[in-house]
């Protein structure tokens, strides 16, 4: 079945300082019209930092969206100008402090298709040095350090709902199994 | 650390078909004031469907925030009036013609909690009959069997990107192993 769908028109309904969102016209292929909400996004990048004793470091930060404390690896959005794997690096040390090393990529994310065109960069790395957390203005987070093990553990028993940070932890332990970080 | 955000006023931008965008203004934990930009979304399921060969059944569909067709386990919006499960058999039997059955819950997923009130509910099933695709109008998707080895495979070589289909076919693997399903 062909499935392409040609863009007739696109209005701007919001641009944000994050999201910008679009309503686009589209042709089906079936030649029928449609609409399409979308909302464009910069990306964002996930890092999994594991230090000697596999310990991940998390943060802990209040997700406005769900009105709810929320687990998650560090990440942060794409600023322009660079590249992902440096943005990763730049939100690793501002949110836990930790330098890492030994990068090696874990994919992309799409995290909902259907409507949002945020690709989230994972990464996992290897902790080489702790200093202080550097927070931007206006952002509030707890780390928390969690064994790889116990974190599969939470994954697995739907503990962790954040869809970046169960891929990389999952990633993770697979790489770690077969000798690869 | 406080990690509380307070509401103290909300702006309607957009209402759509599926998203609805809103704006508002919020007291951070130092008390200082900042904005928050707001996809509110009725919330999604995904079905991990294994037939008798450890096949499980994915759609290929043209993702139009990414102008390209991506692979995906069956999934699709909740709508008001049934449970996330009941939502899940309705969409696996539409875009598949399957029928499963020895459902279990793989939880749930916040696919980007910075900005979207997405919840999409996982489940795996056993598959019990296979019957006619009923796509809804304007719908268009090709089905596609792939071993759950050979899709966990997919998943580690980062070949698959979307977040609930990544997360579905690791917690599959998983829970066979476990002998769980």
């Amino acid at each position: 079945m062909e499935l392409f769908e040609k863009t007739l028109d696109s209005k701007k309904i919001f641009d944000g300082r994050v999201l910008h969102i679009v309503l686009d016209e589209v042709e089906l292929p079936d030649g029928k019209r449609s609409k399409r909400e979308v909302v464009n996004h910069p990306g964002g990048v996930c890092v999994a930092a594991l230090d000697e004793d596999n310990n991940l470091s998390f943060v802990k930060q209040f997700r406005y969206p769900y009105k709810e404390v929320v687990l998650e690896l560090p990440a942060g959005k794409l600023e322009k100008g660079s590249t992902p794997l440096e943005n990763g690096k730049r939100e690793l040390l501002e949110e836990t402090g930790l330098e890492g090393y030994s990068y090696i990529s874990l994919g992309q994310v799409y995290p909902s298709p259907g409507y949002t065109s945020e690709i989230i960069h994972l990464y996992a790395c290897r902790v080489k040095s702790q200093g202080e957390q550097r927070l931007d203005e206006g952002e509030f987070l707890n780390v928390e350090k969690i064994s790889l093990n116990k974190a599969v553990e939470m994954v697995l028993n739907n503990m962790i709902p954040d869809s970046k940070t169960q891929i990389a932890v999952l990633k993770t332990a697979a790489l770690l199994k077969s000798g690869k970080i």
